[in-house]
């Protein structure tokens, strides 16, 4: 099968380079083309344009950061949709609107091209080792023909609803996990200030009834000084923000929810946003002047 | 080893259980006498007091539900303090102020009596599989003289630092555990009001980087309708309560902590406190009317 893959971030690089591994034909696109020098030495093809990789995929997949960009990867003068054979199929990994999910399928289903949503969680760790799990939202049949090149990536693809189920649900997670951030951050901000020890605290929490993903993995990195990335502030603030916009949308007000989205919003006007999760602490740290 | 277990409630219950099927000696007390007749009929002797018990015992585990409780065991005329032999040791499990902790310790050395702070993490899940984990303050010849008999219900004991660090650890697990409760209620309550299937939702975020123990765990009962207890809502909120008193000792101040104490008391208010953690997603429905 002939596969294109758009956008060589954090998440994405690691999972076009599993496709390229696997032994498929693979033409990759990056906005910016440095990015794409790996993918080339392995194989892969480097196309100049969205429109030149969709000419020689059967199948694209696109991930890339937020709603604008999938946008203008689908349909801007060198965009996937005028160069995708009817009969071709699209694959958005990103995390974006869910209203403009349902728009963008519909598009697309004017010119025969079929479409699902699947955005994926399990960070780049889980991008790294080729254990992401993606939500799909779409119909049954573009999801089996999808699901033997996800798989290379996702082995658990759980098919949610129809087109834009699978965004509604990824924020859903990005909800619960900014809200486990939070978690991350009050408690080593708490052990921090009452003297206790970090790495002992970490190992114990992690191991217990208040053990999650992000206290052991973007936790670990804190207590070792590492601010780095596995997901950025200012990603997760982006996704945040469309929690809130379904959520305006639908009348519901989530307290926690917007504390999180406050701090996060702290967090960019401190300059934090390409840092990952874990640099929360720091708005805590500004907050209480300890 | 001849071992005395105080306070046979939904962690002490199962954790004293473990012991007696090891083949230890062990006696139980409970305060409403009804709860120790499973652990009578396999072979416990059921004492009539703390002071009978600790009459009976080298080493006197505790798991009762608050500072008070624990007082009330060590140091009233029937207690434990003034029956146990000078060299005794007594290990608590129960979570409560780390402050008290250091002062019962102080006037059980007066009397020659060794006293081990141990409260555990795993919920009642950890405690009926024998899979707790104990974060331990004390003398390290203290520990290792209980390490033995903590075994068997706790198979990770870790030493933490001095009398009152186990207590300050736990306190830190349980603010960490009320905000994971938090993204717990806040993404179900999303996922309802937005139409998303429940279970699905449970079960995909499970397994990524949004995932928790208390996701996992509590979000599972919340999708089946039950409410029963794995942490009961009261007991949590007296843990806030512990938190917030250190923080106010230190002249700390959490915003997230903040917004959970209330959400708890509101949730006392509307007399959910004998249910368990994942009933704190009705005070968002009673919140939003949806």
């Amino acid at each position: 099968m002939r596969v294109g893959f758009v956008g060589l971030g954090l998440m994405g690089a690691p999972m076009a380079m599993h496709l390229i591994r696997a032994g498929l034909e693979v033409a990759v696109y990056n906005r910016s083309p440095g990015k794409a020098a790996p993918h080339g030495e392995a194989g892969a093809a480097v196309c100049a344009s969205p429109a030149e990789l969709a000419g020689r995929s059967q199948v694209v997949l696109i991930c890339v950061s937020d709603t604008e960009a999938v946008e203008s990867v689908l349909f801007s003068p060198e965009g996937v949709a005028g160069a995708l054979e009817p009969g071709g199929l699209i694959v958005d990994h990103s995390t974006i609107s869910p209203t403009a999910t349902r728009e963008f399928a519909a598009r697309l289903a004017g010119s025969g091209i079929s479409f699902v949503d699947a955005p994926v969680t399990g960070g780049t760790k889980g991008a790294l080792e080729g254990k992401l799990v993606a939500m799909a939202g779409g119909k049954s049949d573009d999801l089996e023909r999808a699901r033997p090149v996800l798989e290379h990536y996702a082995p658990t693809v759980v098919h949610v609803g129809p087109v834009g189920q699978g965004q509604l649900i990824k924020l859903c997670n990005n909800l619960v996990g900014s809200l486990h951030v939070l978690a991350m951050a009050e408690g080593f901000h708490f052990a921090g200030v009452l003297g206790l020890d970090l790495k002992l605290t970490h190992q114990v929490i992690a191991s217990g009834a208040a053990g999650s993903f992000i206290w052991e993995n973007w936790g670990g990195r804190l207590v070792e000084g590492d601010l780095s990335p596995g997901f950025k502030i200012a990603l997760h603030h982006k996704d945040i923000r469309l929690v809130l916009d379904e959520c305006r949308r639908v009348g519901l007000e989530l307290p926690g929810l917007q504390l999180v989205a406050g701090m996060y919003e702290k967090a960019l006007a401190l300059g934090l946003g390409e840092l990952g999760d874990q640099a929360l602490v720091r708005v805590l740290e500004q907050r209480s002047g300890k």
